[in-house]
């Protein structure tokens, strides 16, 4: 059965998957069984969660439910699990669909990719960011490491602008993790965001106010068609 | 005694009092309970955690400990409310000290005034993060107003740059939320944080970026004697 065969395979007991490896119908399984769960545990808080009420929204019976899952740990761990390879995917996605691209271009697209993939399991990235202090040592470590690689990818793409001449000298491991959070912070804050900006507004505006920070001025200006500069300068 | 009288007045009945108002003993203990409990919340978790297990982190028998407060939730509200008066406390301080700067100086002392009350209180910030879902709606709002209560003073701050002609037209609102968000990102991240930078590094490292980004770009090379925009345009 697919709910048997995705909760099999325990997270960390073999590294990281790819998505490519499953067949896609065990995939979107698996994605329904983590969107629904992490739904409960935000709500009820993972110790207030039973394993009926994770059947009751997966739309189960908790008999058929135990049939195919042993524990509420075993749902954590395919959550956790989940969340590695979904971080690997989008990883993935970035470095493939920005390879040919100039360093603004890229980080523009990245950022575009990176708040997307977030904002389509923002449950999911909440309760990992909530659950991560109950974690034993090794398993934190895997799901930090895994947000890590986000950020040293973000870090080599702005070296990489700096070494071309696009960019200013600068902060890279500062910048890097301030990509990092916006997608936390996306997340996290979605009451206030979503009160004045849609995803992709919010996508725009960030990538903004990084690209004025670490632009070179005049390249910036010029590229945007814009002479704020000069204009307020000869407002003054 | 000093407890009771800091558990007593339940968050919410009586709206906001500031530290003023109280003893300085007074506003210590309760520091001291919000500190300890906080500490305590976050290794186990708020359900996890037992009436016991507080009074042990507190430094007092189980019986001493309840001759002061009657249950966990007494203390989420001495800690909710503890939260709201300290987020008052820190919002005037940075509204006195910075009055009579101009815009780059009050928005650089601002974030460090922000940023280092967020270290006096990480594990409250932590806490009060994660309990959040918890909460009913009135409470949550009240949390939430709070914390909007900063973003509002960042937010008059950027406007009066950019009235005064320091600061370039921009989306005030994202960056204001942006200066909020570095708070939560310093506590939360503070794993990744601290690897590479003091508190000091990271206001003032946040605080350039941001600069950056919302400066005039001549103004901004002047006021620090940088000529990189010259020398990067050169080096081309």
């Amino acid at each position: 059965m697919a709910i048997a065969r995705a909760v099999r395979s325990p997270y960390g007991s073999r590294g990281i998957r790819t998505f490519s490896h499953d067949g896609a119908l065990i995939q979107e399984k698996r994605a329904e069984i983590v969107r629904s769960a992490c739904r409960v545990f935000i709500r009820k808080g993972y110790d207030g969660t039973s394993m009926r009420d994770l059947a009751k929204a997966a739309g189960r019976s908790t008999g058929a439910f135990y049939h195919y899952i042993g524990s509420k740990k075993d749902i954590l761990y395919l959550i956790l699990d989940f969340t590695v390879m979904n971080q690997q995917e989008f990883l993935e996605r970035m470095r493939d669909s920005t390879r040919e691209m100039g360093t603004v271009q890229a980080i523009t697209e990245a950022i575009r990719i990176y708040l997307e993939s977030f904002e389509e399991y923002a449950d999911m990235h909440i309760f990992v960011n909530h659950v991560m202090v109950k974690l034993v040592r090794n398993e934190r470590r895997m799901m930090l490491d895994a947000a890590q690689r986000v950020g040293e990818f973000f870090e080599e793409l702005l070296q990489r602008g700096i070494r071309q001449g696009e960019f200013r000298e600068g902060d890279t491991k500062m910048l890097a993790q301030n990509i990092v959070v916006l997608g936390n912070s996306w997340v996290n804050r979605r009451w206030f965001w979503k009160k004045y900006f849609t995803l992709e507004q919010y996508a725009q505006g960030q990538t903004e106010i990084l690209l004025r920070a670490i632009t070179l001025a005049d390249r910036y200006e010029t590229e945007h068609g814009e002479r704020t500069i000069a204009k307020s300068t000869a407002g003054r």
